[in-house]
Parts: structure tokens; sequence; C-alpha cells
């Protein structure tokens, strides 16, 4: 990649911005010079990011705009780019930032039909339809930009409570190792970054529904604060680094599934290969024993919901 | 998990199982014994499988069953497993093994809206509602079955071509990685298979709009059979294998990115992983070279598609 990649007096398509990763990442493309288009659902959160990106702003000429619109769609996606293209002369964004999703933790057999639906749409359909959205903007007008997917250290690995959610960040990077590949014919780049837990709006709605025996194995966790992660994700982005990790644990559980993912430093990776071999084992051991453990508390739970009680094959 | 699972006796409820992958397990199933229920949508091609199990039977008390419903909405999921169990006295299945799924290659920028949707529906809607169904009756009647999700070589990792298909059968690992750590609680067995080509119908069917990079990338692949891959699940299967892979790029690539996911045999997991070390980083790099050097064909491909003559935005 050679010479680093800067923000400065570029414009930055940033989707899930009106709060958590996205914002963060709005925030510190506008203070880093870039032009920023920012993209989500709800006005009023969206109003009070524009009031943030307006203070952290370092020029008058940049363009700091704010589009409500439901990425869950293509239509969606596409309508909202062409939007936020037309303040530039209708000419392609030089990076899109795809921060949009939410996680719903459940148990499965819990689960409604529109859990794992709703999980498709925040997570896979937001991603993939603007993505799709831009990368044919990008190769028809051979714009050299930018697409940065946003996965997480689930989409990595595994564990009870996440039949919903981590199949969707799985399929981000089935996507992305795809988009690297493919996009490599337009001269387009792509980056997918994977967050640990954050301390955002997301992370306190999904603890609502977040099952027990998830929040016990998750308790040793240390939850990132999103301005950091963001920073991560951006140092990224400039070196040219395909897959970007922030926390320690998510670097040993990447060195573990890396596949044919451009990786940076070898020797680094090695370093993490051989933590891993010996650590994610073990820590999945642990945790099919926790899981056993609490198989009979379990039952009592799923008694008292009146889960036995339904019909054999009741929804 | 110590002593060997056999189908002999069992109730083995098989999706996908009109052709390929899915009618040579059914078969193999019959073969040892088990009773099989065979679920896919076309009638004629069920009546055929049919017939082809009947003269598979080894003994008169094998109770074989097709059914045909549409397994890519839960509600048609949850009828088929209902129907299939009827003959059981409501019994949930001993072990499901879920082998729909097609594939459909395509350009990212050509592909269409329901070529996205169509993937999710056949890869990720088919497995996904079958194994919730599934789950939930064994759950409430305490029945330690089995559920086996296939998913592919290009669910451990991809290229050009597979925007559509990969991200879905890289959903199915996480799904299978969560799978089997959630369904620890209830003690039900998850498998997860990752088959290489196949000389199936469904092959012949994907050749059809497979770009012709992906064709190149793919020229010196050894497709097999599908009664090859058959054994080789059941093998697995049987020996309480949870990640299972029949050829020797799959085991490779499987090897770089096994994460979390349980695997047998430590020793043979390293020298496959040093393999992968050195040869899947050089395998990247050569695939991404003859990418770049298609870039050109494939621009002037475009051209005479009229790609660049559309609307900036068009779909």
């Amino acid at each position: 990649m050679g010479q680093k990649w800067s923000p400065k007096g570029k414009h930055c398509y940033v989707t899930g911005a009106s709060q958590g990763l996205g914002l963060c990442t709005a925030l510190q493309l506008v203070r880093e010079g870039a032009s920023v288009s920012v993209v989500a659902r709800d006005r009023a959160k969206l109003e009070a990011a524009l009031t943030q990106l307006e203070t952290n702003r370092i020029s008058p000429s940049q363009k700091l705009t704010i589009y409500s619109y439901d990425l869950s769609t293509a239509a969606g996606a596409q309508q909202a780019l062409q939007a936020a293209c037309e303040l530039f002369g209708g000419q392609a964004p030089d990076a899109v930032f795809l921060c949009a999703g939410a996680s719903r933790p459940v148990f499965f057999v819990e689960a409604t039909e529109d859990d794992f639906k709703g999980q498709i749409e925040t997570i896979y359909y937001t991603a993939l339809w603007s993505s799709w959205a831009a990368a044919k903007l990008m190769a028809r007008q051979k714009v050299h930009g930018k697409i940065v997917l946003v996965s997480s250290t689930l989409g990595l690995m595994s564990f009870v409570g996440y039949s919903a959610y981590a199949p969707m960040k799985f399929a981000l990077r089935g996507l992305a190792d795809t988009l690297y590949s493919e996009l490599l014919l337009y001269g387009i780049g792509v980056h997918i970054f994977f967050p640990c837990g954050m301390f955002t709006p997301g992370f306190e709605e999904e603890n609502k529904t977040k099952p027990g025996i998830t929040k016990k194995i998750e308790e040793e966790d240390h939850p990132m604060q999103p301005d950091v992660a963001a920073a991560v994700l951006l140092k990224g982005v400039k070196n040219g680094t395909y897959s970007i990790a922030a926390d320690f644990n998510t670097k040993v559980f990447r060195a573990t599934t890396q596949s044919s993912s451009p990786y940076g430093n070898l020797a680094v990776k090695f370093i993490f290969e051989v933590i891993g071999w010996f650590g994610v084992a073990a820590w999945r051991r642990g945790v099919d024993n926790s899981i056993r453990k609490y198989a009979s508390e379990h039952d009592a739970y799923l008694k008292q919901k009146g889960f036995f009680d339904k019909p054999p094959h009741a929804a």
C-alpha cells in the first residue's frame, strides 16, 4: 500500500453514525479534516450528532451533513448514498464506513422469527446494500475508494446466546474476504474491523436481553470506549490494513482464524497464533464446562417460562 | 464422545435430499439401516429419490418417506419436521442432516437484489429454520439428537465471484459454532461439514453463471463425487467429529481458520496449520495477481455489457 491514506479533504460516508462507534468514527474523521456525510435512521439523534460534528470541524470548507434513511433495504441504501453524493457533484465518496448494526443476544429455543430476521437486516443488509451501492458507483466512476466493514469479535468465534447475531457477523467476514478479492478489479480497497464489546448505547440495549450464562462467560471481558475503538479503526484504514482488531483477546482469536485474509506483520501473527493455539482451546473447554454445569439451572428456567408446556412443535 | 454413533434403527431427517449430497447421504443412511425422511421441494425428483431409497433398504422395518415442503420459510421448516415426525409418534428425529442449498456465483456489481436474497433463502434460511425447529423439538422432548449443518470450503475462505454465496456459508459456520456451544445445554450434538466442489446437478447449474475469472482460479480444483463426500460426512458424524472436511485443500484452509471450533487430532491439525501457514498466503497472493491481471479484460467486458452507460446509481 506504500503511502498512507489520509481523510483530510476527502468525502467520508459513515453509516450508523448517530451514536456509538459510528459517531466516534465520524468525529475523528471531522477532526482530521474530512467532509463527512452521516447516515442513520433516528432524526433526533442525527441532529445531536451534527452539533457534535460542527464543534469538531477544523476548517470552514468541510461539508458536514446528516441524512435519515432506512439502510436495511437496497433502495434505502442507494438513495442515501445518492443524496450524500449530490453535494459533491455526484462523485462517489472516497471512503464509506459501514458502522450500522446492533446485537440482540437470546437463547436459540426462545428466539422469535423476527429476532433472526432483525439481525439479518440490522447487521448484514445495512452493510451489504451500502457496500453494493458504493462499489457500483466507485466502479462506474473509476474512483479508487475504500469500503470499510465492521464485524465483531463474534465474527471470529461464537458461543451460547449469539445464534442470531454471530452468523451475521461471520457473514460480514465472508463478504469482506470476497470483496477484498473481487474489488481488486477496480482498485477499490476493502477493510474489516473486529471490535470487542464497547460502552455504547447499543451495548446497554443488548444487555437487556442477554442470557445469564452469556453474561457470566463475558464477565471478565473489558469493554472498550468507542472513541478508542474508532481510533484503532482509523489507524488501520490509514495504514492500508485489511483486517483490523483493537484488543488483545480479539487479536488472539483472529490469529487462529485468519484463513486467506491478508495479515500485516507475520511475526506478530505468529506470536498471537502460538498464544491462540493453547489459549483458545483452553478457553473453549472452560466455557463448555460452564455451560454443561448451567444445564440444570437452565432447565429450571425453561420450566418456569412454560417452555415444556407448549405443544412440541410450538414456535 | 466415547462410543460411536450409528444410524441403524434411528430416524434420520435429510433436507435437500432429492439430489446431490443430500440424496447420497440419505442413501447411505438407508444402507446402514436407518429410517429416513427426505425433504425437498421438487415432487418429481422426490419420487425418483424414493425409488432409489427403496432399492437400498436392508430391512422391511425401515420407514422411507418423502416430503415436499418449501424449507426457506420458518413455517415450511416447522411443518415439514412435524409431518415427518408423525410416523414416529411425534418423536423428534435422532439426527437431522441439513443439506439443502445451491450456489449462484456472480460479479458483485452485476448481481441483482434477488441474487443476494436468494442465497440467504436457499443457504441460510433452509439450515436456520430447520435447525431451529429441530432444536426446539429435541429440547422439549429431551431427545439427545444430532443437528448436522453443511457449509462449504467457501465457508472457510472466499474470493472473486462469491459475494452472495460465501457470506451465507460463513454464516452457517457462525451458526454451527454458536449451536455447538448452546445446545450443550440440552445434550444435542452439532456437526458441520465443509465439502469442496462436487459433481452434482447443482454444480452444473452454478457453472452457468460463474464469472470467467472465478472459473480460471478454480481450474485446478478437483471436484468430488457426492457419494464420496457423503461417506466422509457420515463417518465424521459417527465419530462425533464437530468439524468435518473431505479433501486436502479444505483441510488446509480449515486448519488456518479453526478459532474456538473443536478439532480432532491436534497433531494432524498442527501439520495442516504449518502447510497452511505457507500455502494459504502464497495461494492468495497468486490469486490476487491473477485478478489484477484480469482487470483490463474485465473492464472491456463491463463496457461491452453497457455497465458504464447506465446512470451512476443504477442497480
